[in-house]
């Protein structure tokens, strides 16, 4: 949305006092030093790094993080691409399968809309009906073009064949099945196949790091095995892609992935904060919160204004952030527009009507999707100022 | 937003085959039965109806509910009342408590707002404060119209005590305490006290009709008991506003509540259907469907495009509807943009690579919420054609 007819427009500048409830708020320096320590992390490993922007929808964070060293970003949908194309980002890969043909026409033109820039979209297969339906959509492009007397030269789109590694998804099995769909895809003159998408999104989430070790230990033999099998054929291998930010320390480690694409650490949320972190791992801070107040008083518990539709609770509820002068307060389920606080263990004193509270949300990504508009803060969540308002362009882009 | 820069914006009078998934659509046919029944249900039993706009969010829907005998609507937020105003509705009770000093000013300017309409604005409380700081908002308001020359009539609220009646998150206890708000209410001329709000939100949700049944007496009884404690203190009852789709027949049995504020009726859910039916409850049908598409296929799944960024599972995962013709699928959570479908029991075929489905969102409320625009298309969901896009004007209006 245009940051200009938001509700909270009139607050840059302003204390952080003065932010309305329910609002999703950023603490922009734990926001920075997060994608200093990812741009570090990826520069002493050598990797390169494309964070998804499934999780933030903002152009302007888009480019922030490319002027951090990212080499572009992933999205997960079409519409999501078309938005950030139309913001001026050109190196974009749809880490996901994309089967309706109307859809497929609208990367074909993505394509052609970032060639001029230099750019280059990307996109995941794990069919052959898939490369095919893609081919198909090239194809007619390219016609179009050639139609309407566009001289440029005809678009290539590169194409990741997506394996799957343990997640049970999406994705061919590893092995014989991915370097049939590899030599598909180079059977396409508009097609160029760039590699193996392989992502292990459960694995993010395991709570052990050894477990999680182990896990990726097991997607990396899957990888590498694909990969021989691949260039058994003669073909070139090319990129492996995948990995997010629970796990990015072992694929990073891993010598076969050579991109990354986490992107949850630039805010991070109440289920990361669970996994047990692994000694390589960055120290990346808590930088997402929602702004709450509370609403109505009672002996046993307090009411506040934020319910699941300000925050998602497909990975549990939100935790209440502790700044040191409050009780601790757990958070239950209050519905759409209510939160049900109460006292933790070992703390007495409810919060008083009124009184503000923050929030992390239990997962970043579909939070983020709840909102137009994310409020920056610099100087801290208690002092601090809101710096500026950040759209949330890719809001509800889902076809 | 405006419907005509969707992207579904070209989809008016086009085959419901032509919808890009994932999307919202509506059963336009099964709504309008729906309200329908609704109507005649109000008629019947001589009570009022003030369906909550918290679940379809839509300006156009207010309207047509009003059409149909609706007395006003009821929504959550200061800013879904702001955006109903706007749209021309002018008889809107807030539910809820609001105790931030910025949105009681706002408020306090939506009774002046509506005020030349002949329109009405409520609002709930259940502290002392909440009800001082209401007084000051209208006071101030008051003031600031006065200053301005404005030659109108000075507004008033109406003020509904909220109790407690088993939820167990806003309300003061039934009894005395309540006695004490109406007290308090009626010394500030800006405020009149209307009566009480009761609603019991759990209650919506207990599958047995006869639990219903308990749950819903319990809470009448306390209602009745509260009545008599205001009578007695030679204060006008007023009026009793509550209820829900799950257990409006019971309220509008009581004898004792006179507005019903259920809203879901209109749309409906997978939720609900799970709720053993009342046999006085109209016989609403399903009217709310999330189309998707296959997009990966698995020898025991498949995998449509429709995660929890298209439907909210705050109440459990989607239901996938069942035409017929095809094997009965259960839908498992792929995450925020991936669902994952397996075989029912006694199901044996997987549909195929872009075959479309339907799925029956587990909660309508924030389901909606989600999509800027709800498809709404009439002669059912195989055969039908796209008669409008209904805007979902107060998505995201969260202060």
């Amino acid at each position: 949305m245009n940051t200009s007819t938001s509700p909270h427009a009139q607050l840059v500048g302003k204390p952080v006092h003065d932010i309305d409830t329910p609002a999703l708020v950023i603490d922009l320096d734990a926001m920075k030093r997060n994608l200093g320590r990812m741009s570090e992390f990826a520069k002493k490993h050598h990797i390169r790094w494309r964070p998804h922007a499934k999780m933030h929808k903002s152009v302007l964070l888009a480019k922030m993080q490319i002027r951090a060293g990212a080499i572009g970003i992933c999205v997960q949908k079409t519409a999501e691409a078309e938005i950030m194309v139309a913001g001026g980002i050109h190196n974009i890969y749809i880490s996901n399968q994309v089967i309706a043909k109307s859809k497929l026409a609208r990367v074909a033109m993505l394509t052609q809309a970032v060639a001029p820039h230099g750019g280059q979209i990307a996109i995941a297969v794990d069919s052959l009906e898939g490369v095919t339906r893609l081919a198909e959509a090239m194809t007619e492009a390219r016609t179009t073009a050639r139609n309407n007397g566009m001289s440029s030269a005809p678009t290539v789109i590169d194409v990741f064949v997506e394996i799957d590694i343990g997640q049970a998804r999406c994705g061919v099995d590893s092995g014989v099945a991915a370097v049939m769909l590899a030599l598909e895809i180079r059977k396409h003159p508009a097609l160029r196949f760039a590699g193996l998408q392989a992502y292990h999104g459960k694995a993010q989430h395991i709570r052990s790091a050894q477990e999680r070790r182990v896990a990726i230990a097991s997607a990396v033999d899957a990888v590498v095995m694909t990969r021989q099998f691949i260039e058994s054929k003669g073909i070139q291998a090319g990129l492996v892609t995948g990995s997010g930010t629970g796990s990015m320390v072992l694929e990073a480690a891993s010598g076969v992935y050579g991109e990354l694409q986490a992107g949850s650490f630039m805010f991070m949320d109440a289920d990361y904060a669970q996994n047990e972190r692994d000694p390589a791992q960055p120290q990346f801070e808590q930088a997402l919160y929602v702004k709450t107040q509370v609403i109505s008083v009672h002996s046993d518990h307090v009411v506040c204004d934020a319910g699941h539709k300000s925050h998602a609770i497909d990975s549990g509820m939100p935790k209440v952030h502790f700044f040191g002068a409050q009780s601790e307060l757990d958070y239950f389920n209050g519905g759409d527009e209510h939160g049900i606080l109460r006292c933790a263990a070992g703390s007495t004193r409810l919060p008083g009507l009124g009184q503000m509270l923050w929030l992390v949300p239990g997962h970043c990504d579909p939070t983020v999707n709840l909102h137009d508009v994310m409020i920056g803060v610099k100087g801290g969540l208690r002092h601090g100022t809101v710096d500026r308002l950040i759209s949330v362009d890719a809001r509800g882009a889902l076809t």
